[in-house]
């Protein structure tokens, strides 16, 4: 009846969806903590840092300070997130204590990517190439192939299928014109217009032309469906997803309000493990560090188990 | 790939839902204001008043002013809920406004059903003899058959699906001796303990042993799976869902806290439709009255598309 997978591997978004968003200024020594105890979870890869323009993101203005900072725990991948080449060369400067990997990274809305990486696509194919370069120079690999913008645009509106299996296309160009084997393809509701209908289409169509790759998501439930679409991808064998404690985040160039988080970590482990799925996380432990980031921002996030509750109470013998 | 039903009925009950749940008492006006706004939103059926003890839900002691209060709209049926013989009397005090129908109502949990409604599984099947009795004996329908904490228990913990299916069984056995049909078997996860799988697994085994009912889901929200749920359920052609205006709500008796309301009516909604299955429901009035539900209450509620706005005006022509 589904094609579950027997484990779920997930990526912590949390830092560095939630520091670009929140408006008042974080200390960086919070950051950190933040990150140090998202380690401590069982979760094993975290995008801890952003190395974006800090006149665009102010948020991530400490972004080197972060990655100093940072104590690494092994046998944790910290990765990082830039737009371009000269974000990529900062991360470099950090390689000692983060894991970084390239990205053909792409976009079916252009006037989405315009906004957000200021560039339009022929523009953003010669930054992939030059990326591509770039990486292969410093030895790191380049693994994998981003869509923003998957399932839908709040500038150009709904997005075909059709329309993202061309822009994958043109990426598999660049990648076999650089000689680069694409590991995953990675389909991001940037701006939450998926359903889980709409999931199973899309990734049931990449995968069918496509095959070897694993398919990656990264959802966000500014309209409620985060889960919904992640259960979805569940059914249709997806295994890796990206994902954010406590449902931080947002993203600052998507042009809407409201809750705009990623789909929540905690509630994502909570579901998998409650269907026989493995995440590798202690629930109970990224319950607390969902706490800790509230308190760290200082307002309500909208990740639903930390505020109702995990069932492991009412399962202990002496509970009934 | 999936059994997607053509269109949904949804039976909103944030009123009934909502005014058990809220502390802070809700002037009786205000009350009808809601449920009126509601019908005019294209939902034809709203659970308005909870004719339950006032000493145990204080937020209903104003049932027969709200019922005495509503001016009726034609087409929309105005349904109650009670827990005994004496709440069903004074519903039918009301009938010439309220749209009453029996329910065999049981519980998988006996522990819950002691605390929620005060009595046993043996007392209860006298308590529901004798409630058909008293429907027939007023000329009023007994369709329905409903089993709350049918996915698990704060009380008891995990509740099997065999277990859900030995307490619809027992239903069915009282409704052959009084000469009843059961349409419908509601199926309610009044704790938040379904996941989408379990969903999958205890609609498939009820409709499995019988076929002919119409299944209904009441789906609580409190571990962030309500939508994920819901979704289960279209996927195996559930057509029939209770929700809850911004996702007002929650059960007093359920020994939780944290956002413990029903799944949503308008998140619900918009998915519904955006995946083609229609509600009848116009979203972007609902999405009004969502925001005048949390005005009436005074706080944030959990609904999501009326906090992140709905996809309509990225489709308008002039939006691109």
């Amino acid at each position: 009846m589904a094609d579950f997978p027997k484990t779920v591997h997930i990526v912590e978004e949390g830092p560095r969806e939630g520091f670009q968003f929140e408006r008042q200024a974080i200390p960086t020594a919070r950051k950190i903590e933040l990150i140090e105890a998202l380690a401590e979870t069982g979760l094993d890869t975290i995008q801890a840092v952003s190395f974006v323009d800090p006149r665009r993101v102010p948020g991530w203005a400490d972004a080197d300070a972060v990655a100093e900072g940072l104590t690494p725990r092994h046998g944790i991948a910290y990765t990082a997130l830039w737009l371009n080449e000269k974000g990529l060369l900062r991360a470099i400067e950090h390689r000692d204590r983060l894991t970084l990997s390239g990205s053909i990274s792409l976009c079916a809305s252009e006037t989405f990517m315009l906004r957000n990486q200021n560039r339009g696509f022929a523009d953003n194919a010669a930054v992939q190439v030059r990326q591509i370069e770039t990486c292969r120079a410093h030895g790191l690999p380049v693994p994998r192939l981003s869509v923003m913008a998957a399932f839908g645009c709040n500038f150009e509106g709904d997005v075909a299928v059709g329309k993202v299996l061309e822009v994958i296309a043109s990426g598999m160009e660049i990648a076999a014109a650089q000689d680069v084997r694409v590991e995953t393809i990675a389909l991001a509701d940037t701006m939450a217009w998926a359903t889980p209908a709409h999931i199973r289409r899309l990734v049931g169509a990449v995968r069918e032309r496509w095959p070897e790759p694993r398919i990656s998501l990264h959802l966000h439930d500014t309209r409620g469906l985060g889960i919904a679409d992640a259960y979805a991808g569940l059914e249709m064998g997806v295994d890796h997803f990206d994902a954010s404690v406590a449902g931080l985040g947002g993203c600052p160039f998507a042009g809407h309000k409201g809750a705009a988080g990623n789909v929540c970590t905690e509630d994502l482990v909570f579901m998998c493990e409650e269907m026989g799925i493995s995440t590798g996380v202690d629930l109970e432990r990224l319950l607390e560090v969902a706490r800790l980031a509230e308190e760290i921002v200082g307002h309500p996030l909208p990740g639903a188990v930390m505020h109702g509750g995990s069932l492991a109470r009412y399962r202990r013998p002496s509970a009934a």
